[in-house]
């Protein structure tokens, strides 16, 4: 009697259009409930309520915390636009570019207040354990923010740097979610870590695709092309090519970037062809099934019966775009 | 074998320096350790301590909610003064001075976030409950700041608005904190609306009196007289005294401030003599008397033994700055 991933989904988008949210004071929730509305896939409390089902959890029980979640994910994009002077998010404008830094903050912070209240609500038993993991994870996403941000005025960063950033800023929040649904489902200390590493490297292997696609990806699928190239961002790519350029090339797609004479189209050719020279994509493409192949081989060591990791499997290859 | 306020405080600030915070990422961490060892009179934790000790709760096991309490009132203080553009804080540069916007907007979502990783200490059978007074207490805070912030912007405010904002801004977390010691000290649900409301009407005078002060303060003891009214900030005063003023008094209420023609000191006398004029002191210490006397009657009516309220009373005393 477990549901289909979108029935989950449904099920979800049903809790959260039932939140009640105060009306005033006016810049405080008017924020929270745009940037609730404004879609985004929900893989997190998916993710939760999926793996609490697995073993067996409730999902009306579980609701509580997948809302929290949630609100956390949403909670983190409204103060990394600020950090990040981003005007646009989802295709709409920002908080922090419709309503200025201030509101953007503090309606931020409610929402991170938010998130906990909702927490309460899980059951007493497992609620120590399960703000234990939450709160981690909270500041583990910080950790990786922080390290997002250092590594920007950094010449290098090492490849394991690098991981362990990514690991926080993306994994972190899903491995999290995954660990809290098996922990309220009363899954063995053992699965719990299981999900844990399960839900880990599979938010590698999507943050290093992501990173690929933003070089790669296919222009005909209406996503623009480069835009890390052009920041001058830190990404998988950029880390694994810096480590295997000479010096000559290391100054090249250390300030391609910033050449005032090349038209953007110039400087992602340029930085593309010495990623093609170095073979990083091939590298990152390597990483990317290992993680995923890791995060799969380690569902089928779960104490549960096979069958039951089914939809945990249909998460992994949607979150990578895969048909198997 | 109850304990003296100051041996509270002792207690506090001895469990405050165990606790360990991670040394990486640096920019995400040390302006927590500045801000927590910045000093501060550990009003929250204290009250909250008290009050579970008057309830016969026990000192060690209430710590975690008087340290959450204490590093949420500090977070607060490291985002208000990226809203307000604070540059001192407790006669040192502020988190957002020192080390920029970024960095203390995420290091206050880290404490923000350390503040529940203690309360998830609490003992199970009371941290449902605990929590929630704590969300409800926090989301309080944060209408209250932005109420205040909303205010900035009007040309009126009725003095039950102004009332209503100060309940939250500053009384909010003394009640909540009240609240918490008397539920985690097993206290009647009687007895936790009572310390709620004494709590609260303690607030209510600490801040109108806080007001008054910043007016009429003795300067004689370091303090600087007269801040509120250049800055054009609503306070009990102003708020009265635009109710009481004719239209031409109240124009030079609104615009007194930003004439560029006055010396601070003339722009401070012209709105105080109106002050006096209005009568808005003596009606704002008629109401700083009538709270103060409203909490501490409050404590007549607790359940528990008149001895038991002596800290209590001690407490609000010294918060108001008064012999007795």
């Amino acid at each position: 009697m477990t549901h289909t991933n979108s029935e989950i989904l449904e099920l979800f988008e049903g809790a959260l259009a039932q939140i009640q949210t105060p009306e005033e004071p006016e810049l405080l929730y008017a924020p929270i409930i745009y940037s609730m509305s404004g879609g985004g896939k929900r893989l997190r409390p998916v993710l939760l309520l999926i793996t609490a089902e697995a073993f067996g959890g409730d999902v009306e029980a579980t609701m509580p915390a997948a809302l929290a979640v949630e609100i956390f994910h949403n909670f983190t994009l409204l103060h990394d636009d600020i950090m990040d002077n981003a005007a646009v998010r989802r295709g709409k404008p920002s908080v922090f570019a419709k309503w200025g830094g201030n509101v953007a903050l503090l309606s931020g912070d409610a929402m991170l207040i938010t998130a906990y209240k909702h927490l309460a609500r899980v059951a007493p038993a497992v609620l120590p354990r399960v703000m234990t993991i939450f709160s981690d994870m909270a500041l583990e996403v910080c950790e990786g923010q922080q390290y997002d941000m250092d590594f920007e005025s950094l010449d290098r960063v090492s490849v394991e740097e690098y991981l362990l950033m990514i690991e926080r800023k993306t994994s972190a929040l899903l491995s999290g979610s995954a660990m809290i649904g098996a922990t309220m489902a009363g899954a063995s200390d053992d699965d719990i870590r299981k999900v844990y590493r399960f839900a880990t490297e599979l938010g590698l292997a999507f943050q290093l695709q992501d990173d690929v696609l933003d070089s790669y990806g296919d222009e005909a699928l209406g996503k623009k092309i480069g835009g890390d190239i052009l920041e001058g961002k830190q990404t998988f790519l950029m880390v694994q090519a810096m480590n295997r350029a000479t010096d000559a090339e290391r100054e090249v797609l250390r300030n391609t970037h910033r050449d005032a004479a090349l038209s953007d189209a110039e400087k992602i050719a340029r930085v593309k062809a010495l990623y093609d020279k170095l073979e990083v994509r091939r590298i990152a493409e390597q990483q990317i099934e290992l993680r995923f192949e890791r995060a799969l081989s380690t569902l089928d060591t779960l104490s549960i019966e096979g069958s039951r990791t089914a939809s945990l499997r249909e998460f992994a290859r949607n979150l990578m775009g895969r048909k198997k």
